[in-house]
């Protein structure tokens, strides 16, 4: 809307406009990629202290080399799920001392899971549930870890929520933990009304809802009353735009090359990574219940969410969406004592309540 | 939601989360920027030929030096905007092929203003209207080019539209546009029923339909049924994390700096360029109407948006953000032909077809 760039993108973006009416058969040697200039970018403003005080200075070098290779060997995996393991267990600790919630083990269809019930249940969530799918690029998080995301979610929401510990590669590749949501999600539905009943998760999990959605529409299972999808990692291939242009500029994931691209071959195995049921953004939306995303302005999962909006979009689907300013993947999650992982919940549950039935 | 970063950012956030916690005072040292090395961006795979056509490749250097100056002098800004208006009239004439729609003039309450007539008008529109503020950083497209957002509008929403050709700067810099708008919008309500009548606009298009809500409300005058904002210019003090992490990715704006800091100049004048009738992100937002927001992955206003839908959601408001793959900065207006654009402006006509009053 502005002009720019010598004669301007803008008045460019007129005359392509014209050209493409004029000549409507597209040229075969369009322009495939795009230098963009070492930069210095500086942390946003408008955020929350807690937020901007997430968002760190320069990557050391060697530190960027170690992100782009990721895990090569068993023992280097190991060590990296060792360490994220104290690091959850540090984070578990933490959120038990600001949220007033309980977290119980309980087997549920053989799979293992968490309960994790609020000081007070809401009068209007009483006969409602949640089912939770964790994050952690289907090899990290296992254990009691997996309620990370339940308990802000049981908090904010005064809902109960079952957390599913499902299993994870190496040991259990794809479809493993597929089978184990949709063998709860089975068993929840017998005490509870599918309708009064929400399913949600972020990355991993935000992609493994999808992909739990899409697998009991075609058992022809009933669906959920209505599903929350934190930055999904909704495509295992690297497609979309945000794993480029938010490269180095997210803070949790930085890339998806190096872990994230060893995590994806370990789920995957031999199979599609199209699969739909692994890769979710390919597969059809068409009777999906509403459906709430959360993302961020620098989350590499930016594109991974908004891909899935506009298909739901276009399948007719009451879908929503909320962006965070300068928030990268995932964040609203472990950043639990910042105003904008509040509001991520308040909103989430606040979609829930308006969309399940009670 | 997943270790990387050496010991890995994931870690890293649920350290920070936790150390936040056990020392709510937050360091007075925290890191301000991010240097980010120099990339190659590849053009985004999941959009359509026509928008992938409309990315392009490498900047040449001197185009960037022009683009990061801007129009120095008086000549400079006549040579600019009469290359402007030259680009808008091809616009216009494309659009002219593509929509059977008529454009009329018509002064309504002295102001110009652009009648758009699509070829039938939907049964249920027949007694709403749309008032439509134009793009162009309150400095370009004045004349019959106020029109060009208005004509897809029309076409795609089967509704008429009244575009404002108001008062541009330099000669009339703020609040010219604002009166211009509002006095529309007076005498238009005397015809409509106001909740029957709808306001939009995209960039500072964008931001001139939130500064005309909060002038109305001010005023204590009737809001219009519902609004949709396109990558709204809310915030003229390059304020948002947007302007720096999609800097030289926006294909149309490119950068805040040069034409769009001059422009900005301009409108302002001696004004504090955050009074929140110039840049709206800083108001109050309570009591707007439904707002239907737009944006791209890869624009500079993505963070002008997403301001924007959280500041609405926080005051209560039924506001709802839509976000391209792939596209710049108000790409969806002139990239007409693409589906894309089809997508979004049917998004826009279904969002007043719900919330606009029969």
């Amino acid at each position: 809307m502005l002009p720019n760039r010598h004669l301007a993108r803008a008045c460019g973006a007129i005359l392509l406009a014209t050209a493409a009416l004029a000549q409507p058969s597209l040229a075969a040697d369009v322009p495939k990629a795009r230098e963009i200039p070492a930069r210095v970018i500086p942390a946003p403003t408008d955020v929350s202290p807690e937020l901007r005080q997430s968002i760190v200075g320069p990557f050391p070098a060697a530190e960027l080399a170690a992100v782009r290779t990721g895990p090569t060997t068993a023992e280097e995996w190991r060590d990296l799920r060792a360490r994220t393991a104290a690091a959850d267990a540090r984070t578990l600790a933490a959120m038990r001392a600001a949220f007033a919630v309980t977290i119980a083990p309980r087997s549920i269809a053989g799979v293992k899971t968490w309960v994790v019930t609020p000081a007070e249940v809401a009068a209007e969530n009483r006969g409602r549930v949640l089912v939770h799918l964790h994050g952690g690029a289907y090899v990290f998080n296992g254990g009691e870890a997996a309620a990370i995301e339940a308990i802000p979610m049981a908090h904010f929401g005064r809902i109960t929520v079952i957390s599913v510990d499902y299993r994870l590669a190496p040991d259990h590749p794809f479809p493993a933990a597929l089978e184990d949501a949709v063998a709860v999600w089975k068993e929840v539905i017998k005490t509870s009304k599918p309708r009064s009943a929400g399913l949600f998760g972020a990355s991993a999990g935000g992609g493994l809802t999808l992909a739990t959605v899409r697998r009991l529409k075609e058992l022809r299972l009933p669906l959920p009353g209505a599903i929350a999808v934190g930055t999904p990692w909704s495509d295992l291939t690297k497609t979309g735009d945000s794993y480029y242009t938010n490269e180095f500029i997210d803070d949790v994931l930085v890339t998806g090359d190096g872990v994230l691209a060893a995590a994806a071959k370990l789920y995957v195995g031999a199979n599609d990574p199209k699969n739909p049921l692994i890769s979710p953004v390919y597969g059809d939306f068409s009777g999906f219940p509403p459906t709430l995303l959360t993302t961020g302005t620098r989350d590499l999962f930016l594109s991974n969410t908004v891909r899935v909006h506009r298909k739901l979009r276009r399948a007719g689907v009451d879908a929503e969406l909320q962006v965070f300013e300068g928030m990268s993947h995932a964040e609203y999650v472990y950043l639990f004592n910042a105003p904008e992982s509040r509001e991520a919940f308040t909103e989430i549950a606040h979609f829930f309540s308006t969309h399940l039935a009670k």
